[in-house]
């Protein structure tokens, strides 16, 4: 099937079938793509937590209105924006690059300054809301990805951030959890899977100028 | 290639090949998996824009820090966040459930408390955030399919987005201006996609708990 019969065939499944998990070759092909999204500067202002203990998925269940794929989904992977993307950040950004470009150091100078400017138009909450803005982006490719794979992939907004942070200590880490995604594979009785995917058709949804 | 060796292929280009034009079917599907994005509560809180007009594409580029690619790509996608998701918007988008799935009464009605009760949660600057969020998944949905086609694509935040509203009159439509695509093929002289692909190593990018 290619990439829009996917789509078509992707549905936000709450019900997995808890038997079935993801082999690591797909996962490690899942996590390799949502690494690989485009993020503003480059800066991948995020981390992904990766909730493989079933004991902390139990505690984020109350925490995540009861919502099953929690605990049910083969793989279930919070999505965390970086709450400090200061300069320290970027210059470690810019080491980076100049090792992996065996950049000049004229070009580096001008990553840095490029880079440092920008952020510095930003105070924390704009700093937080860009931040966010990645994160969702880089949920784009992760799900669009799954979908290529047909591995089931459920995003879940609903659930208490403080209490995600708290619960694996995030402030610890300068992160804050954004959005969560379960993956895994469809139980047969899923209900929303077995709806008729329903879109808003592109001749409304598509303004041409 | 597989979606992974694409993602890696692809590049936030600068310098499109002006001469080369996305075909009318591959554009279609560009767009029809746009269309197949998630979103929160299914409600396509946001609109995409298509700016055929080179007129209006030379409009834009001052507000958009002269970036060649607005003029240049093959097409350019305004990607707008819906300013009015208010009990109408939804209950227009319950009655597309009703009619495409042939909804019970009840469970229309279930889904109409459940969206306005969601929504009525949310003042309107936290709806213009949750509606950005759905944005920006969309356009990483967008990105990660252009990639799958070889079709090169860059994401764009620098321009002025109030410019853009006022060019485009989007506040007659309710809407807001919140990412650019700009879509074709990269010129042989673009640098970006010369380079070396940089990310952080997945081993520092993910943590597991």
């Amino acid at each position: 099937m290619d990439l829009r019969e996917n789509l078509n065939w992707r549905a936000a499944v709450k019900k997995f079938d808890s038997s079935r998990k993801i082999s690591h070759e797909d996962l490690q092909k899942l996590l390799d793509c949502l690494n690989l999204s485009p993020s503003s500067m480059g800066l991948q202002p995020y981390r992904f937590l990766h909730i493989k203990s079933k004991e902390i998925r139990e505690k984020l269940l109350p925490f995540s209105f009861g919502q099953p794929q929690v605990v049910d989904a083969s793989d279930f992977i919070v999505l965390a924006s970086h709450t400090q993307i200061n300069n320290e950040y970027i210059q470690k950004y810019a080491d980076l690059l100049e090792q992996e470009r065996n950049l000049a150091p004229e070009f580096k100078e001008a990553f840095l300054n490029s880079a440092k400017g920008y952020l510095s138009l930003m105070d924390q909450d704009q700093k937080m809301k860009w931040a966010a803005h990645q994160v969702y982006l880089a949920s784009g490719v992760l799900l669009c990805t799954a979908a290529s794979m047909q591995i089931d992939a459920c995003p879940l907004e609903g659930f208490v951030n403080e209490k995600y942070n708290e619960i694996l200590d995030l402030k610890s880490y300068h992160l804050h959890a954004e959005l969560c995604v379960a993956l895994g594979y469809r139980d047969p009785s899923d209900v929303i899977s077995s709806l008729k995917k329903v879109r808003i058709p592109l001749d409304q949804m598509l303004i041409e100028f």
